[in-house]
């Protein structure tokens, strides 16, 4: 398929931080946008950011985007069918639901759905941002009676927004955000759970890995319980696998099998390889630096420079914090090959640091 | 107790990152330091690194710290309480193991357990460093008839090498790590292992959480069944338990409960909450500003001179890396009232950058 223009004016129905953001995102990029939302407040704040302007009656949108909460998604869906002759994409986190709500609807090949992996903590208009899709996969869901162009103009849409259009079913969709997102989220709050239940002096010795584990788990409990139920079936038949591997475990531990056990932790190595590496591209080797930096400002912008003054890239950065002292330590990864020369070079200006 | 200062030489058995780590920040504190291994190698490797001098038969060390696989720690400690009139610790992840096996020895008093919160991907003498325990917890687990001289001892080993002495009974200790440790490896292993079942492009939509959440699950499969095989009794009743807030979430999922899951969720977020904050205070209110970065050398360097520039602490850092382009979303985790000048000064500083 040949690459499509984003024709305008797009029309935006929901004023909160995903539809304020693709407001901004199209207006940087010249493209006109009406602006929608139940609450007027909402379309005041947004346009007031610079995101669009009010939809007018007489407006004629040539693509509508859906950005409403999950529960009211398909009737907007069918309503913006209905009432204009627009292409139809939504933004919601889950895609099977509202296909199967209109299938059927003689307007349901104008309707392409969609969802932009990106959030943020906060919400409403005043947290929208032009840069929320920048570099991020936006999954584009065909389903078997979408039209082509329709296809081609979200697909325009998500370009134009900066993301990285992905294309898979609605239903594998669903079932690839149960696995790489709801799923995981699920376990990282078990996990987080049994820590509300520890005795505080145990928690002492957290670490960085127990702090990533667990760091999902500190979204909004209402969100995602409402993204989890929406994705129920593909949800409960990872966590029925996820559940028969944990049996597995207790049963490799019970009876000390060190193999059986290497074998399931083998099969957890293999995973963290089959993410996708940096852009894209396959995984280089890295090395993990590490350097004591001292807390206060200034001084993570003195190792940056030192870094950049060896001439070493920083693919990633963790920051250990430490119960007890005022000096993090702070973890630079740099491809395998540099990361002796980032130590020489860290050490010949005056810092801590070691492979 | 008083401080006790850590008296000398100190025997170092087993020469590899552990033992060789703290050999080189013993001597960095000017500590005579006398190293053992199985292997001649290890010990010529180490003592060559400046971690200590090979132990002659002369020798009488105040200390004995054993850091040898956990298979043969028992053993080693009882020698060495038979061999010297030393104290004697280890270093080993697991802590009642040790304990038990030499119960009833009529030295056993002289023995200390401890377990530095700290560790590398590399092992080995070469992947040691002077700088390994800065600022990282360090059990020490004395047990009922340990002599408190001896404890004394161990936290000035602790104190020496820069660690942050954290004190436990064996037991205690071994529910602790299980907790912040194994039983968190263990279930980001198996949700890593889940995505090694997935189709690839189901992988693409992967974001920071799915990556957070299994990133220890990288780990070496030997080492960590042998040391989950060793701490079996607490990790086995934690799993128990996991198990069984598995199956809560099972039904609350398949009955479409939102209230039950909720009030899982709400356990999850309970739970990041109650791990100690930075430098073991309480955690302040932080907010993200994400910025886009340009992936080559120096950009990095730029952002953090740029907020440093502006004047605000940089808390915590995450870069998230984009599956299409090369651009990265970083992500400067910074006080919540700090956010919105950091945004406004890295604009002026034309940088793209959002709450």
């Amino acid at each position: 398929m040949t690459e499509v223009r984003l024709p305008g004016p797009v029309e935006v129905i929901g004023a909160g931080l995903l539809g304020t953001s693709i407001g901004l995102a199209l207006r940087a990029a010249g493209v006109e946008v009406l602006l929608s939302d139940v609450s007027s407040e909402h379309v005041r704040t947004a346009s007031g950011l610079g995101a669009g302007r009010p939809r007018a009656p007489e407006d004629r949108p040539a693509l509508v985007v859906v950005a409403v909460p999950p529960d009211h998604l398909a009737t907007t869906i069918v309503r913006s069918l209905e009432l204009t002759d627009a292409v139809v994409t939504d933004v919601g986190s889950v895609k099977s639901g509202p296909v199967a709500a209109i299938a059927g609807h003689p307007e349901v090949g104008r309707y392409v759905g969609s969802h932009p992996m990106a959030g943020s903590e906060r919400s409403g208009p005043l947290a929208g941002s032009a840069a929320l899709f920048e570099g991020r996969p936006w999954a584009i869901t065909p389903h078997d009676t979408s039209d082509p162009r329709a296809v081609g103009v979200v697909e325009a849409l998500v370009r134009t927004c900066g993301g990285v259009p992905i294309r898979l079913s609605p239903a594998e969709h669903d079932k690839a955000v149960a696995r790489v997102s709801h799923v995981p989220h699920l376990v990282s709050a078990l996990v987080a759970g049994r820590l509300a239940a520890a005795p505080p002096d145990h928690l002492l010795l957290s670490g960085q890995g127990v702090r990533d584990v667990t760091r999902v788990a500190a979204g909004d409990p209402a969100l995602y319980g409402q993204i989890v139920d929406a994705n129920a079936p593909a949800v409960l038949e990872l966590l029925a696998e996820g559940r028969e591997q944990l049996d597995a475990v207790i049963a490799a531990v019970g009876r000390a099998d060190r193999a059986d056990l290497e074998a399931l932790l083998a099969q957890g190595v293999a995973g963290t390889r089959a993410i996708p590496g940096k852009h894209g591209a396959p995984e280089r080797p890295v090395a993990i630096v590490y350097v004591s930096v001292p807390d206060h400002p200034g001084e993570l912008a003195r190792l940056f420079a030192d870094a950049s003054a060896v001439g070493v890239n920083i693919e990633d950065v963790h920051i250990d914090h430490d119960p007890g002292r005022p000096v993090g330590l702070v973890q630079l990864v740099v491809a395998e090959d540099r990361a002796d020369a980032l130590v020489d070079g860290l050490h010949e200006r005056g810092w801590t640091a070691r492979v």
